[in-house]
């Protein structure tokens, strides 16, 4: 239980744009940063201590990745389970395992969310091709086939308008094990910041409200428009979820605001693109939120004290940069990505919002 | 007159805590930074893509340091002049030599002021130890005497309270090439941090009050107590001096509120202590302004949104740490140095500050 000292090292896995924010968060803090990615010039390298540039296969990098560091920590889900598994045995692991298992698979997500007594939308297993097609007669079209696996930014998932859809919808998929989720018919979306502590203790920001287009978020405002219940009630299931899984570090949940309450769209085992809105709203912000928590500190308060619209910048955005950099109250963020391709998430900008 | 292209290196001299927050406001634009810096372990180094580790002389890491950057910035007023014009030759070094050339020498810094028409304090040159005599009974007791060069955070000066110190004093400054200064009788001291871009845009950001104790800045309150006036005198002295140096970057003026006016008690060519509360109260801080600057992008408006009080933390002051991490409002930077030497600037605390 006690905390990392100064000047230790933290190990990163995954070094793209949160994994960069991760790294001058813990710099903030007085701590080094070691990041495991396997790709060269990634975004997380340029202010990081140290690079281990090597496969999640390698197991001698592994090992000595996780000799330089006190504590090991992930960017993204998808990090293999072999990997974890013998760098778990070497170092502490924030947020654990369970977290990552959980989150990595659809089917398992859901199950775990309604065991909680927390609402999702309705949603069957799908192992198969006839399975595929009960499901769609027993929850109705329209429905979203998403793979259990590796899904992100709207990727791994197809939408599913009549019965006759169902063989291209799942060879669209690549026929993998998935599952087919009804559609929630949502007034808006929207997603807590929540962090718990290594003692326990778990603190939320301020519910952003959230704009998707073609499957990746392109804005989140805070205030997000809820009634005091309704952020009550997403601090709470945050908290449920944080304190179920044992966390320790931040979280992001994404919500359904519905006439008949909050349902749980998905979690995120990290912190989160919707998050961003931290850096300018609050005296500490998701990234060192998570730095905290992960090196056994004491968690900041996550108070905001201006109201922000982040925006997200995609490769197709990057000829606005120039006027971005001259616009009042905005605050940049590039991620120092050398391609900019269409809809890969290049930067976002985080702008003094001041109401409607 | 060309921005500096995504993804090039800017070359920073000087590997300290300006250093490093400057590395971080290069890469939130997306550019890496090389650092030069004889010492090790460097608190810039962390956070930089490049850390030449060589000594100022060593002309080789020189030129290799220079042929790796697109523009070169520097964090401390002492960089050695040979340096300087070998890196000259080959890339622009902005702000340019002459900010330094007057910044580093007390006598040249005041002559320049008072020929802008600017109020300073009275001073005499003090080449040896009857010129001493002379100006302390020109000047009157009590009055301190200053190296004309390398003194900073109070070293390097001695107050004379009568005239049978002077023998003393002279010796105590090592018999360097001195100046006598007046003391000033003020009722605050303030500072202005101010920018100007490569096309000759002067922005300021808003006065900060400071504390000093000891001859180190200790506190930085933003609003300071000033009238209107005031801080309409405190913009325009600060334009003056960037447009007179065909200034790049960011300048800190230290001045002293009398009831006769403003009094310019000196300027340093670089991010200065006094603007780290704009990390905490701008959108766009006072490392980010000097990045912008010496890139050749348009400068940030440095408006404020918040009240700020920023506080020093030296070495003796870390075992506070704990406390300041469990306070609400309160943004720790720490810089990630391993020793703690009383004195030593080990890192600050920016604080929402909700008026007396």
């Amino acid at each position: 239980m006690n905390a990392l000292p100064p000047g230790a090292a933290i190990g990163i896995l995954g070094g793209g744009q949160l994994g960069r924010m991760l790294s001058v968060a813990a710099s903030r803090l007085g701590y080094k940063t070691c990041i495991f990615e396997p790709q060269g010039d990634c975004p997380a390298s340029h202010v990081a201590n140290y690079h281990y540039k090597a496969a999640y296969e390698d197991e001698a990098a592994l090992r000595a990745f996780s000799s330089s560091v006190g504590v090991i920590t992930y960017e993204f889900e998808n990090v293999p389970a072999t990997a974890l598994d013998l760098l778990e045995a070497a170092r502490p692991i924030r947020p654990g395992l369970r977290p990552l298992a959980v989150s990595q698979d659809r089917l398992t997500e859901k199950t775990f969310l309604q065991g909680l007594g927390l609402a999702t939308a309705p949603f069957r297993d799908v192992p198969d091709l006839p399975a595929l097609d009960a499901a769609l007669a027993d929850i109705g079209a329209p429905a979203i086939l998403k793979t259990r696996r590796l899904g992100y930014d709207g990727k791994g998932q197809v939408l599913i308008e009549e019965a006759s859809q169902t063989t291209d919808a799942y060879a669209a998929i690549g026929g993998k094990d998935a599952i087919l989720e009804g559609l929630v018919g949502f007034e808006r979306e929207v997603s807590v910041i929540a962090a718990r502590g290594l003692r326990g203790e778990v603190v939320c920001f301020d519910p952003g409200e959230n704009i998707h287009r073609g499957g990746i978020l392109r804005e989140t405002t805070v205030p997000a428009t809820l009634s005091g219940a309704q952020r009550t009630d997403a601090a709470l299931l945050a908290g449920r979820i944080l304190n179920a899984l044992d966390y320790v570090g931040v979280l992001g949940v994404e919500l359904f605001v519905t006439p008949q309450g909050l349902i749980v769209n998905e979690i995120a085992p990290r912190v989160h693109n919707s998050g961003h809105w931290t850096q300018l709203g609050c005296a500490v912000d998701q990234f060192e939120q998570h730095i905290r928590a992960v090196a056994g500190l004491p968690l900041g308060d996550g108070t905001r004290h201006v109201d922000v619209r982040m925006e997200n910048l995609l490769g197709e955005d990057m000829h606005r940069v120039p006027d971005l950099l001259a616009e009042s109250g905005t605050q940049l963020h590039l991620y120092g990505k050398s391609e900019a391709r269409p809809g890969r998430k290049m930067g976002h900008a985080n702008r003094l919002f001041r109401g409607a």
